[in-house]
């Protein structure tokens, strides 16, 4: 059996629907769909959960934006009659949505989570209701009644081991399920949504925890890209790829599928294929666990802006044991996450998103670790950008590093960063944001053209 | 004034001591001598110090080495004649010597380092009373009296800051002093030894002190290589490099000077001279605070082995805030000093000095990383070289890397590892140990030829 998900763009509007519908009725594997919250109609438009986030906001401030609730509730009444269901369909969503307001209204717990969710719990029901009008066995499955039961962190769930056992009591049901993405429950029963893009991580956790042959996961591209098409006019087109390669590309800027999804797939070795809902037909990028060797051992170009560089410098601080330690600690206790912290002998330079150290902390963090390390120097250089390339096998072929620093040097571009060795499959480079485009077109002409 | 230390070399003998004379008298600025402990006299022949050592051992174990403090005495006895010096100067140095092989026995604290300082103690009482011998106006001057008072770590010791003041009234002193190197005292009066090789810290914390004119370093070379000679047949020389440059370059094995010693000069920016005590008219090494742009970026290669990486992976590493902290709060726990820290999003290495983490640490750090860190991966991989190459500058010169990394791929080594970034004036790879010399050729002809 077959696991699919379909992203936002292929449940935008009624015409994409149907699409949706052909291809679950076009292979009788496809027993069990994830679906996301309604996309974009047009560039213009909006995304329903970036409607109901600002509803929830609006509610926050005491001004709830009756337009946008209208928006909302617009959105789905439209696409219930265009596929011509029911009206107690769109009804049936505006409950739902109506009890999450009324929530945020009495700022009870978990109230937003529950708001957000309203998106792709709404694309379930009409999806679910539209297979049925199409003459399919299909059922709307709620994910408390899937089974998936995660941490109790609002907008940060992680999925809990007990979970993959209820949802492969789901394989004896003998018909279509429609399961909302993006969100679980926890073991008291309060709903929580797993991190924006989440429903990605729904299929994977579904498609693992029912053993699928195959996680399908449609989105409105071909297949991925060896590079970001922004970056690169009609970059190549990659046919396979490993896990961890996906992983690393997902991390730094690759957009297509969401960094922590391919975690339950890779733990049941569930292959995954990137397909395109607007062209079934195209074969699509399989994820998998191994690959016969390649000729070319990078695969992937990825980055991503907004970084900074916390520098910090000591002398004699490599005789100091516990020097790094402390200064994680400061980080930890401000609630400050990092990315990496390469050390010299008397220097150490952590990596943090910037929006992770907003002005107000950067100053908590700078002043304590001026007097609680007594350092002789501490500087946050902001506007940095990191560069992944990935392949498996690439930290033991000799030459890698050589290629791709003599792009950088051909970009005229100069790196202010490497991390190498810490990966298996990718090496990392920091750059300042300007001169990411031509880094990237660089990387890109030495080792894919 | 300049401040003059002499390292073992120089002071093996009585032929050498004479050279230490001439230098002395030949430069009325050379107004206080720093000396070692007397070193080997020929590739067969002991350090003073290591027999010190070895007779401490002995002792500690019961079994008190007699051949071995026989030698030690007769270096000291052969000396003194051989310069002519009264047999009093011999027997102080040997009363110095039983007063310390005393306390070890008692098993007093801080004996083995009152044993390891004996051989320093009497090469600046020979050589004190060999420049008065040759008519100067010398005297020697115990640690304790010429202030360096350090922190109670024995074998470690640092210095506090108000060792400096008290150097300061040495300058009213109108006769040459010979301070014998590598150790202080604690404020409680117990004396402390430097880290090994730490005359060299001595003579810089005098220096400092006395706000000397210059630090005149002797040893047994004309000047610094720009890389390690036994690597590369007669290696440039190099006149001039900073203080950042040469503590980087003695970092990696560059043991021309200590680690440590440059900070105290440093501090009060002191140009320090490397130079040889058998050929003191060669114009030796200065290495000093500021020099103007040179052409080449690159001035050093150096490089050491014996590094392990301690590898350790788990899926959603990125997502745990304080995984990194927890990671290094387990070696701290344990005592393990580490080198570098790279992380990658779900992997991170940890390279440590071998000798800082032997097999029954090892299982200890291992099993406590598997159970408190529930990791998926824990790994070691033993026998790593590090090469760094060390310039101002170089951080932010276009090409640096390409042109290293080249190198590598000449050598056809696999570079395990890069850490640039985290230090402004190196750029650090990693290697297995047996393609260092290969890397290291590659990059002097990348660099220097």
């Amino acid at each position: 059996m077959k696991v699919v998900k379909f992203g936002g763009s292929s449940l935008a509007d009624a015409a994409q629907i149907e699409k949706v519908q052909n291809i679950i009725q076009e292979d009788e594997q496809r027993r069990v769909v994830i679906v996301s919250a309604p996309g974009k109609r047009n560039s213009e438009d909006d995304k329903v959960t970036d409607l109901l986030i600002a509803l929830g906001s609006s509610i926050q401030a005491g001004e709830t934006d009756r337009d946008i609730y209208k928006k909302i509730i617009s959105r789905f009444r439209v696409m219930t009659e265009e596929l011509g269901l029911p009206l107690s369909v769109a009804e049936k969503v505006k409950d739902t949505i109506d009890e999450a307001v009324e929530m945020v209204k009495d700022d009870s717990s978990h109230a937003l989570d529950a708001l957000k969710a309203c998106g792709e719990d709404g694309s379930a029901r009409i999806v679910s209701a539209y297979l049925q009008e199409c003459g399919l066995q299909a059922s709307y499955v709620n994910p408390k009644e899937a089974g998936i039961v995660v941490r109790d962190q609002p907008g940060g769930a992680l999925v809990l081991e007990e979970s993959f056992d209820q949802l492969y009591s789901l394989r004896s049901r003998n018909e279509i399920l429609v399961i909302p993405g993006f969100f679980g429950f926890t073991p008291e029963g309060e709903l929580v949504t797993f991190s924006r893009g989440g429903s990605d991580i729904t299929g994977s956790i579904v498609a693992a925890g029912l053993k699928a042959d195959l996680y399908e996961n449609f989105t409105d591209v071909d297949s991925v890209f060896c590079v970001n098409p922004m970056d690169v006019d009609q970059p190549k087109e990659l046919t396979s790829l490993t896990y961890r390669e996906m992983r690393e590309l997902s991390y730094a800027g690759f957009s297509v599928f969401h960094d922590e999804a391919l975690i339950p797939a890779f733990k049941e070795k569930i292959p995954v294929c990137i397909k395109n809902t607007n062209n079934p037909s195209a074969p699509g990028t399989m994820i998998v666990s191994d690959l016969p060797e390649r000729e070319s051992h990078v695969v992937g170009i990825a980055s991503d802006k907004g970084f900074l560089n916390l520098y910090v410098s000591k002398y004699f601080m490599n005789r100091e044991i516990g020097f790094g330690r402390r200064l994680l600690q400061i980080l930890e206790d401000e609630g400050v996450s990092f990315e990496h912290a390469p050390s010299g002998i008397d220097d150490m330079s952590v990596v943090i998103r910037e929006h992770h150290l907003p002005p107000e902390k950067e100053e908590v963090v700078v002043n304590r670790i001026k007097t609680e390390l007594q350092v002789d120097t501490v500087m946050i250089e902001r506007e940095m950008a990191l560069i992944m390339i990935v392949g498996e096998g690439m930290n033991q072929t000799i030459g890698i590093a050589s290629r791709a620093a003599a792009a950088f040097r051909e970009a005229e571009v100069n790196i202010e960063m490497i991390n190498q060795g810490s990966s298996e499959v990718s090496m990392m480079f920091g750059v300042k944001s300007s001169g990411l485009g031509k880094a990237v077109k660089s990387l890109y002409r030495t080792f894919f053209e």
